[in-house]
């Protein structure tokens, strides 16, 4: 089998201290690159561009190795990793920062080497539009962009984000995002709007409710895989991007298909947002990475199956 | 073409005030009763078993009549309509009760003509379910009952509720009245132990996130059909109710399938609840019944062919 086209992943390696109402993670293994990266090595290869602090765990770079993760571009700078302190209210839905401690995050600068500048996919996690901007300065005719974003950069620096828009093909972003980017509530309105300002698909996801896909053919609504008993939320929008981008980099998609074939398009992208659900889900059942870490392909193809079983009306 | 089986709907025909973020409302129609029934005479004829006091409108009773609506069970008692007050915060999914007069609704007291006894469908709104009970006493050989119950109910007549749950085929409920009755927080969780109550199909309604459908043969997600702006979410439950017992009829569905044909019966009942789906969405388009009163059938059919679209996989 050939190998598939590779995938850069720009984002953070973290340390997150989270509390739920399934319990407390000290200082476990964190961050949107992490998250991103192990969910679509189960479909491409992948590239880590980062920084980590001196005190990251060696051991789980070279976990990432051995799943054919990249790791050549995670710099080890001096200082201490990234760190967030969250919480989950009951219904689990939107998690409150406590407090974040960017430490060496704070001054970093992708700088890409020539073989990830040639990577043909690439995901723009959620950091600083700035440098999203500088990331995609240095690419060199990728075929698929997709982007992350949050509150902090739409309200902060809503004139960088807005240029990022213009050149990112697919935007992810969650419901309240949505509604604050657009200033409308309803969520038809709002992915609709965002089209408007640039990605040519727009995926608006909604926690346990799953996600709305938009592109040029239309809406697609795509559910959650729902699970037994969520135990913490966090990574589950990245997780559901590694794995829709993984996705969509196995299959070969790419930009000028959403033009010439709108409606293969439309397939692949329906079918890699389902399987973003699917890598969601099983992200949730366990505090950080845990469940990712011991995930097995085919556990992914039985809920795939499972959820394609779960919509299907003939 | 033959003329489908008919329905009967048990339930209130009432006043409602009510107010949402989009505007007030004022002694409107309203009542389970009517919501579902204007929504069920698209699919079958419809006969409701209600109460009203003097004070309801004749022409509203002459106009259920030129919808092929049977308002014959409908007694017309001394004092006044039931009259129900309540609001709606910002995200419309719940409504709070400001007030309740139950009127002539109190004394309420189904007693069946011999030809409603005939009827082979049966929708118990949501009443006292010792009236629920008293209705399925006098049916004499019904093919399929669905019924639909509130908070109130559960804690307040859980015992009389348990009676109703093991005689009825479909329950419909929405997430917060599923939580409470199974007390699991997990909308599957929560599906699964309620079947094991009684009924062999579950319906949980969750508002603007549509529907999770629980059969023997596994759960149904169904989304709502995203509406360009909700004016008023009162209804959109007893519509959805009625659209889908409305289906089921005239497809002629009934609970012996559900054990002799299960892949048959899943294709049907899945398609009744996207067709509940999209009358929800018109419910909430205005206040009271309105958008209803001037819903056309090719309306219902253009959405429901929209919707399919939203969830297709190829």
């Amino acid at each position: 089998m050939k190998t598939p086209p590779s995938l850069l992943a720009v984002g953070s390696l973290a340390f997150d201290t989270i509390q739920t109402p399934a319990g407390k993670a000290d200082q476990v293994l964190g961050g949107s690159a992490n998250y991103f990266s192990i969910a679509a090595s189960f479909f491409c290869p992948v590239h880590i561009v980062g920084v980590v602090g001196e005190d990251f765990p060696k051991n789980h770079l070279e976990w990432l190795k051995n799943k054919k993760i990249d790791v050549s571009g995670v710099e080890i700078a001096r200082g201490k990793t990234f760190h967030w302190v969250g919480s989950y209210d009951g219904d689990l839905s939107e998690a409150k920062t406590l407090s974040t401690a960017l430490n060496v995050f704070e001054h970093f600068n992708p700088k890409l080497s020539a073989s990830h500048q040639a990577s043909p996919y690439v995901f723009l996690a959620n950091i600083d539009p700035v440098l999203q901007e500088r990331v995609l300065n240095q690419m060199s005719g990728h075929k698929l962009v997709a982007c992350d974003s949050m509150n902090f950069w739409i309200t902060g620096k809503p004139n960088e984000f807005k240029k990022i828009l213009k050149r990112v093909d697919i935007l992810s972003i969650n419901e309240g995002e949505a509604n604050l980017l657009s200033g409308k509530s309803n969520i038809l309105h709002a992915a609709e709007y965002i089209r408007e300002m640039g990605p040519a698909v727009v995926i608006i996801k909604r926690g346990e409710y799953g996600a709305l896909l938009l592109t040029p053919s239309g809406p697609f609504i795509a559910p959650a895989f729902p699970v037994q008993n969520v135990v913490d939320p966090t990574g589950a929008g990245d997780s559901f991007a590694g794995a829709m981008m993984g996705f969509l980099a196995e299959m070969g998609a790419n930009r000028e298909m959403i033009k010439k074939d709108p409606q293969g398009w439309d397939n692949l992208i329906r079918r890699a947002v389902l399987t973003g659900c699917v890598m969601a889900s099983f992200t949730v059942e366990d505090f950080s990475i845990h469940r990712l870490m011991r995930l097995e392909h085919g556990e992914i193809q039985a809920r795939q199956k499972a959820l394609l079983k779960m919509i299907a009306v003939h």
